[in-house]
């Protein structure tokens, strides 16, 4: 179903210097399938993440932000797709912790360089026995070429693995930059993607390292939306290992970082594009182009307030261009005194929309015709200031109910 | 589709002394279909209203304001479905004021003493000859047993008409409470409804009836939810006409005012019921009830997290006890500092979630008992405080995606 969404090439995912991928099949989603994964780090890498703003916060969760605010040096990363161990109480924290005992065990470290992360069903207790049992042979398959094996493994009801490579020159030094994610339900734009890693061998101080996952997460992984929920379990992590001999990038300031964050962002916005792309029952990719907002806030909420709306998503699945629907959602995002004589909407290269009203010059077939294809895109002027901004969604069909209300059965 | 909501009975819907309705087909929605609906009030009678809070306020409900606000004594309401008038600028204005100029010289008033609405497709001109032409057939059908008529002539995508009375006694005389709504779509706890009048023959001064329907409004309509939109027509119209002869209630500390605002909220909220129960495709009726909350704001916001959560209503749909969604969407609601370790969840009586875990005496065949009939109750303890709140919503279905997919086709 996935809207213009190819497995990756295997050989387009650039090795990463200093990180390694396993995988292997623990019997915790469905018998036979991968879906267990780890990354080993090389001495010296720096990791910083950000993570679901729900305040139920899956166990998982709750360890890796213990484990990252202790200072220690972060080895190795453990994911497990088919249960998110949320919900779970203190035992849930117990079994996450067990992972990255287990995982320490294996790799020679300790229990607080390990992060744990989960995805799947919420309030079932983790079988972290058959992580255990599992990670041997995910071990053994660790390579830096298995960024493709590791993207399919962390998947859920994802039907198509996600993996996207940069490669840039920093100081002379060639750096990689490959990143994958999994995610295509109980998303919103507060950290959209449920699970996403992006690796690169660049050196970045911590500080600034900080910093920059928090910035590129705003401006990908929290520009999707798939159906407005936010998942328990959300997180991002971006792990910079130093290993390609690049000079260290330490401020904002220094002019190699400009190049690196690009790299980084464009990594994560094709990572988030896919996970839109790749939604649930998704026929449709749909960009929403704010402009003239006042704010970030008003344009984001602006976006959102279309984005969401099951009303709209419906009819860009039945390819229908209801432009009231479209004002209906503009009216709703809670824009204190907006001038609707100023607001324009165009579908595609389209003016639909003039001065709040139809625009004269729009005809049914225009909008027919910009509604049919796979990717569409809406933008709306506020004519109320000069700020941006855009966020990513998909349509609302048939299969997205059908996927849901069989999630489990 | 309606979930247990039958047609009313005629005969039990009681007149209201001071009001007629009538009905005519005005083929504004489809060819012989009654599409137009007109209120005729006895002198003497006073209306208060409130309105939709999206910026796209359609042409009608801008007119109502301005009427409204005039201080002129309301005689007639006109309403058409088929077509909303909105995001039609000044043109649209035009054509509600001109619907309020037939109305006025037919029944000799003049035009700020009219109120027009509209419901149906947005953006589309309001074809007003049309309402021109019918308007002398719905003045011959006029009568003050039309209720059930008047509430079939304003549906558009509503499968049953919604009418509800009581009858009351004040200060000696018997007093009747009649309400007619109609919506099912485009529903949001911001002004739920997209249409409803309730009228009484009750005497109420103009200040404390709007307050009145305020305060209703809050309490019925501002609680049903079915996807989340805000309409841009949403309007709520409470008449009280005087003409019972009950003594006139002018301040709440009168002893008469508790009896007449329980019977109007009664309607209220069973009208809004039914909007729920009629929810596009739906085929579950669902009560969300919170308590133990520590504010008004942050019970409903966790009750609207749950009921326009698109992942709980497909799961309702699938008669699946998915519980995590539960805390999901309870973790979403935006509340700072929610201890999850004090949060309790019943399904019907059965106890899911205890202490933000899922409670060890569930059993999921408990969970799949209560989630089969067509009404259910989501209970949240929120261990915070002592305020209680409700909200009303339907699940979310094949058929919500079929209708709203092809509601233009």
């Amino acid at each position: 179903m996935a809207v213009k969404l190819a497995v990756p090439d295997p050989s387009s995912l650039q090795p990463v210097e200093g990180v390694e991928l396993g995988f292997a099949a623990a019997g915790i989603r469905k018998a036979g399938r991968d879906d267990l994964m780890l990354i080993r780090l090389a001495p010296g890498a720096r990791v910083a993440g950000v993570f679901t703003q729900n305040s139920f916060a899956a166990a998982p969760v709750q360890v890796c932000r213990r484990h990252l605010s202790s200072g220690s040096a972060i080895r190795a990363l453990v994911v497990n797709a088919g249960n998110a161990n949320c919900g779970t109480g203190d035992a849930g924290v117990a079994a996450a912790e067990r992972s990255c005992d287990a995982v320490a065990a294996l790799l020679g470290c300790r229990r607080e360089e390990v992060l744990p992360f989960s995805t799947g069903v919420i309030l079932e207790p983790l079988p972290v026995e058959r992580i255990e049992t599992a990670l041997p042979a995910c071990v053994k398959t660790l390579s830096k070429n298995a960024w493709g094996e590791a993207a399919a493994a962390i998947m859920t009801t994802d039907t198509v693995p996600k993996a996207v490579s940069v490669v840039v020159t920093i100081g002379g030094k060639s750096v990689a930059v490959t990143g994958i994610a999994k995610g295509v339900g109980m998303l919103s734009p507060n950290m959209a993607t449920m699970l996403a890693y992006i690796a690169t061998d660049a050196a970045v101080a911590p500080a600034l390292l900080s910093q920059l996952v928090r910035d590129v997460a705003d401006a990908s992984f929290n520009r999707v939306t798939v159906d407005g929920d936010t998942s328990t379990n959300d997180s991002f992590v971006l792990i910079a290992t130093g290993a390609s001999g690049s000079p260290e990038i330490n401020s904002q300031a220094n002019p190699e970082y400009a190049v690196l964050r690009s790299a980084i962002e464009s990594v994560a916005v094709r990572l988030a594009q896919s996970i839109a792309r790749d939604g649930e029952g998704a026929t449709k990719f749909i960009e929403i182009q704010i402009e003239g907002g006042a704010t970030v806030e008003e344009s984001l909420s602006v976006a959102r307030s279309i984005a969401n709306s099951p009303l709209i998503k419906t009819a860009f699945f039945a390819s229908d261009p209801n432009l009231g629907r479209l004002l209906m959602a503009i009216g709703n995002a809670g824009i204190a005194r907006l001038d609707v004589s100023r607001v324009n909407v165009w579908l595609g290269d389209v003016l639909v929309v003039e001065r709040g009203g139809r625009a004269a010059t729009y005809r049914e077939e225009d909008g027919a015709r910009i509604m049919k294809p796979e990717e569409i895109t809406v933008r709306v002027d506020l004519g109320r200031g000069v700020v941006r901004s855009v966020v990513w969604t998909c349509d609302f069909s048939y299969d997205y109910v059908k996927i849901n209300a069989e999630y489990r059965t």
